[in-house]
């Protein structure tokens, strides 16, 4: 007997053509993101070029209840594209068109499948630019929006939450929508635009968006300070947040991981202790200002050692650095694989939330540097998993340890990587049964054959 | 036979005891806002004091399919607390605790029923402010959410939207949830706090409120500035907004509005010409940067007669002179009502949205001063309703036409003042079929019964 997902291949290759195939290389690298989820094949993987192709594709797999996994670039960190229950994994990367840019509404309208990288490329000459910014160049911005993604830049420009207005979303009956719009705001109906962000390919294919850019500054500058204690550095921030001073990106480096980044991107002049990374936009009176308010109010807490970079090249070594972290972290123990976690806690709570991760840390036996996107509550750890029968348990083990640890001070167990596969386990805790209850009625309301990218986001 | 809405007061009764009452003039305090629909009286109020009391009286409701309209402090101008099929109309205003306020998160907790100048009076000794200004000091925050609230601070510190991280709601079957968290940003779930931020009491009752708060700025200045046109106004706004300037607040008044603000509120040294009102936030030096750079742009588009007000009375009589403007409006026609406009337009359209619109109020022959959030695109008439038969059919008339060019232009019927029952049939118009019928199954899914104010955003 054929399978039902022979019948929605056989029907989607008369309008997709050679673009649905069961191609075994194209299969296995559809079959897993960036985490160390265990692989699974979907069944085919469509190219889709347009959003009347996706809609189209979804119809036939309602019609046949086949699952459908939406992939962009496939770097999820915690298991959003992997296909647990086979199926087609619905591949975005070729709808990258950038369908309008408008400067004096400093606005676009784009793609699913568009990178940030290559928005940035388009807009540099408009003197705009595209703010969220999570560390890989390579990610869509489609699944930026499915992932309720943010990154360094967050804690000036929004996350990807504020700066998308509008949505064209497939739905899994093969209805194409258009949510929200152009408008900066709007008081008109359901906020569906912010019910698919961050929906995480549960509700529908994010097919197009419509989002806000920002005026490139006319200054910037960076800079790297350090402290005795991480306790030092952190109430540097409440500090600097309560004077309102508009800071663009203000990163935490524990001393594991400052120490891994002196080494892996040669940063001289800096020592392995907890460090904060500045950056500050504006006009140069104004980047100047800002620049001097932090330094005096981080003197305050004993910081030591700024060194600035006002030119763009010093500026990008230091974030190229900071980029970078995961790799250095990687490179302290060749032949460890690493597990990125994401935490997120009010920011009074950080401290406590980062010296007891340490203690976690401490407690495992295993590696793990800590960077966080302090302006926001948000922290990372790289556990650095072994290459023993027992690594990856142990590794889990302590990231279940930081998530609920997060939990305990009011925090959210995902900061920014969303929930996937990864983070089910804590999704009531932290939401409660009945807001989650509430969740799944929704998703019944719009997916009633749970076709879309069944095993996320919710257990069973 | 007793009427289910009986059988529900009497039930409540066991435990809202005299808070739920068919008081005659309470009732008929609750049959309107401060708009010109019809009203309809309720047919009890309950006056809740808990989260919980909120929860059992929607059960009973639920249990006897009674409608349910919540109602905070009846500012509404677009009919959203009138109880169109009467029912229980649901009082906040005594839920007006502040609960928690964390000056090193910068955030707090509070109660539905507490309004915006409460909240800033008990904020002032923090340090802190809570930005978000519709222009009416009496608004509760429960009703703010519920419409998806702005003002004259959302171009730089958001709508009440960006400022929300989490909701306590009643649903409309008993259930009490918590939605969001106190986390700048969290990836893990449905945004559930967005759906019900601009749900309009369709949903369910928002109860409690946990926000993000701003410091107050060491220093602010204000200016007023004038044009030879509208159009001149309008290209400065951009231009600004373009150069990045973290302008505070950023208004436009027609010569009408300005000219009905300097007899009301007795405004010297400006005329009766296109203006706009500025204010600028930040250290002392960067607030005379920004107001140098904003200057600078606006002569380029001919401004003259800049008028700087920096210290507090001065920039208070300013934004007092703004505030008024309705009540202005309405002093140029005595024994004249009036109806509050209500569009938004991506920004490039702005000026054509305007003149279009001065060319509908020309033909109308009826007087409307117009005011603007320009720094969001936002902006408003006060038609001023002749005391004639016909008056108010030609108000209407004059609405629509100004809505119909926001839409044709790419706008949204409503940047703040929500759908209620006035903009109803504009809705389909602006979101298409698919995507209303897709706002239908949510309300389904979440009131099955239809008892949370029916009539509302939805025509039938």
């Amino acid at each position: 007997m054929p399978r039902p997902v022979d019948a929605v291949i056989e029907a989607a290759a008369a309008f997709l053509g050679e673009r649905i195939t069961v191609n075994a290389a194209l299969r296995d690298h559809h079959s897993h993101g960036q985490d160390t989820q265990p692989p699974v094949l979907p069944d085919a993987v469509a190219f889709i070029e347009t959003s009347e192709e996706a809609a189209r594709l979804l119809a036939l797999c309602h019609q046949h209840n086949v699952p459908v996994v939406p992939f962009g670039a496939g770097t999820s960190l915690e298991g959003h594209v992997t296909p647990v229950r086979g199926g087609i994994s619905l591949d975005l990367s070729r709808m990258n068109r950038i369908l309008e840019v408008s400067a004096p509404d400093m606005d676009c309208r784009i793609e699913a499948g568009v990178t940030r990288e290559q928005l940035n490329a388009h807009l540099r000459d408009q003197g705009l630019f595209f703010p969220v910014d999570p560390g890989t160049a390579a990610c869509t911005i489609g699944g930026m929006c499915a992932t309720r993604a943010s990154g360094t830049n967050a804690v000036r420009y929004g996350t990807i939450r504020e700066n998308v207005t509008g949505l064209t979303v497939a739905l899994p009956d093969g209805r194409l929508i258009r949510t929200g719009g152009r408008t900066r705001k709007s008081a008109t109906g359901y906020d569906l635009t912010h019910l698919f962000i961050g929906s995480e390919g549960t509700l529908g294919v994010i097919t197009e968006i419509q989002m806000r850019l920002h005026g490139i500054p006319e200054a910037a500058s960076a800079a790297a300070c350090q402290f005795a204690t991480l306790k030092d550095a952190v109430e540097t921030v409440i500090a600097i947040l309560q004077c309102g001073i508009p800071v663009a990106r203000m990163e935490l480096l524990d001393e594991v991981q400052m120490g891994a980044c002196i080494a892996y991107s040669k940063l001289t002049g800096l020592d392995p202790v907890p460090s904060l990374f500045f950056e500050f936009h504006g006009t140069p009176a104004s980047v100047a200002e800002q620049a001097k308010q932090a330094e005096e109010i981080a003197e305050g807490f004993g910081a030591r050692g700024f060194q600035w970079a006002t030119d763009e090249a010093d500026r990008k070594k230091l974030w190229q650095a900071r980029h970078d972290a995961y790799w250095a972290a990687l490179a302290l123990k060749p032949g460890h694989k690493g597990i990125a976690t994401d935490a997120i806690v009010p920011i009074s709570k950080l401290d406590e939330a980062i010296l007891g991760c340490k203690e976690d840390i401490a407690a495992s036996g295993l590696s793990a540097p800590i960077v966080g996107h302090v302006g926001d509550g948000n922290f990372h750890t790289v556990i650095l998993v072994p290459p023993e029968p027992d690594g990856l348990a142990r590794a889990w083990d302590l990231d279940r340890k930081i998530v609920a640890r997060a939990l305990a001070l009011g925090g959210s167990c995902s900061g920014e990587h969303g929930v996937g596969i990864g983070k089910r386990e804590f999704l009531e805790q932290e939401h409660g049964a009945e807001t989650l209850a509430v969740m799944r009625s929704l998703k019944t309301a719009i997916d009633p054959r749970g076709i879309m990218n069944p095993g996320k986001m919710f257990l069973n």
